[in-house]
């Protein structure tokens, strides 16, 4: 059985909120560890709104140093020390946030209970910045106004599944079987060969969801990504109709969010950060659609997708 | 004609947010313009939510500098730059608001298109912190765990109304109106005297709306107030039964909210900032009508009362 693979949208705007979307915020659910990535202003209440387990949230991920990526970290922060957080939290982001969060902790916080460990964000290609044993986190520089980063969150192949009824069978002993996990064949006391393939499953794919925000249409991230991607997110801020506009403010249209796609061969693209000047985002998916092939969403505060 | 003054309630919890409740922030409709006291996070989302005209706000008044007090101001003042802000903004709040929004600012505003203005709240009893044609807006210290200030917003008394048909019948010439609207009589050229009151009516009681949040029960602030007071909001964070609690974190209860709603001779008496340990609000309309004669309310998001 595949661990959980979730990801829930908490803000899908682009600089400013509407009544319906809140500014950029997602949490992604691997296996019951919660993944924080980007904290507009009010993630915690949407939180809350969508039954989030907030203490379960140990990682936090920041694209950028816009403010619609990030004021709702201190409110976050905050909680946390109000419900008697002890364990540390850790937050990979550029730089300079650590002084912008110290900058709010001289003011406001009082004495936080825990500790918030920073993990600054890197330039010179594809990073990894956080692993545990399912998972492996990468962050990659993308293009925008001010230092930008995307996040990979890549599934490890796991060893491969023993089929239980061989296994008593042949009255493997247990030492044998971690080395016929990761792929050996089992040789006998009296020197039979076993090939592997009859006595395991192979593990299921690992899979791979991409985060892209903020960023103009940068075609060379290609070299980031083998294989394929099962969910990418990338903003699209406008439509091709205003590409003068997306070149202006290193933003992508929905166009070339697709072209993305095509090039790091994801199977499903989800669309968000749309400016408010778009009331109809239906011509964001017709748009995509001309270019890219898979499943095509348009994102609302609310939405989970299965990765 | 009175004009306009209504409150709209944006956040009515205390601390932790709830998936119903934002943290503290209202907006002040008086003639069509528009006052903001305290903006929790979230607060530019409600007024979008409530439909308030968020450009019409040129002034901000903050009681104090926690969190749920202040964390929605960054998300506002980014707005109103991305809106195209030309006109300044007035700000009263503690003094170092301003190195709180500076520090800000440093980290993510790149450049603001106005001003912001900042007054800075000051300690010494009842002061006038802004006034126009209408209306004055007075602060006060109240006492909490960090200097707070509470917020008197009240209206100037008007002159009298002159009675048309009077003004025509005695051809009263333009030079005297505005002595007669001023309480004289009128005296013709032949040195009749035609009394005050038959020329005139009385203008509009002037009303009185009193903010009060982040206390403990101070009942000497009774020496602020003369006369009546439409509408008190007044902080009540928990119940009797948690009294000790209230004095260790310097808050009020609901009896004690009601209490300072007698001393005021307020009419009308508002409860809010809610510990999210209650489940069952209306039970703080119980505790305060056991002390309270007049009208008593709890506020949600989104409710709007007229002073």
């Amino acid at each position: 059985l595949k661990p959980k693979f979730e990801l829930t949208i908490l803000g899908s705007s682009s600089a400013l909120p509407t009544s319906r979307r809140n500014t950029t915020a997602q949490v992604l659910n691997h296996a019951e560890r919660f993944f924080l990535i980007d904290a507009g202003e009010g993630t915690q209440i949407r939180m809350r709104q969508f039954k989030i387990k907030m203490p379960r949230i140990d990682h936090i991920f920041i694209s950028h140093l816009h403010g619609d990526h990030i004021f709702g970290l201190p409110g976050i922060i905050n909680t946390f020390n109000l419900l008697g957080r002890g364990k540390d939290l850790h937050i990979y982001a550029p730089p300079e946030l650590q002084e912008f969060l110290n900058a709010i902790h001289n003011y406001i916080f009082t004495r936080l209970n825990y500790e918030i460990i920073f993990h600054n964000l890197e330039d010179g290609g594809k990073k990894l910045i956080y692993e545990n044993k399912l998972l492996e986190v990468y962050s990659f520089p993308v293009s925008h106004r001010v230092k930008t980063w995307g996040f990979s969150f890549e599934e490890k192949k796991q060893p491969r599944k023993l089929i239980k009824e061989k296994i008593e069978e042949y009255k493997i002993p247990i030492p044998w079987r971690i080395r016929i996990k990761n792929g050996e064949d089992y040789t006998d006391e009296e020197g039979n060969i076993y090939p592997n393939e009859e006595l395991t499953t192979d593990s299921p794919e690992p899979r791979k969801y991409v985060f892209i925000t903020d960023t103009e249409y940068l075609p060379s991230i290609k070299s980031y990504f083998n294989g394929s991607v099962d969910v990418l997110y990338h903003e699209s801020t406008f439509l091709q109709s205003e590409l003068e506009r997306a070149k202006e403010t290193k933003h992508s249209t929905a166009k070339e969010a697709a072209q993305i796609a095509n090039l790091i061969n994801a199977k499903k693209l989800l669309l968000g950060h749309f400016s408010t000047r778009y009331k109809d985002c239906h011509k964001f998916i017709e748009e995509a659609s001309s270019v890219f092939d898979g499943e095509i969403f348009i994102v609302n505060d609310g939405d989970t997708f299965q990765v």
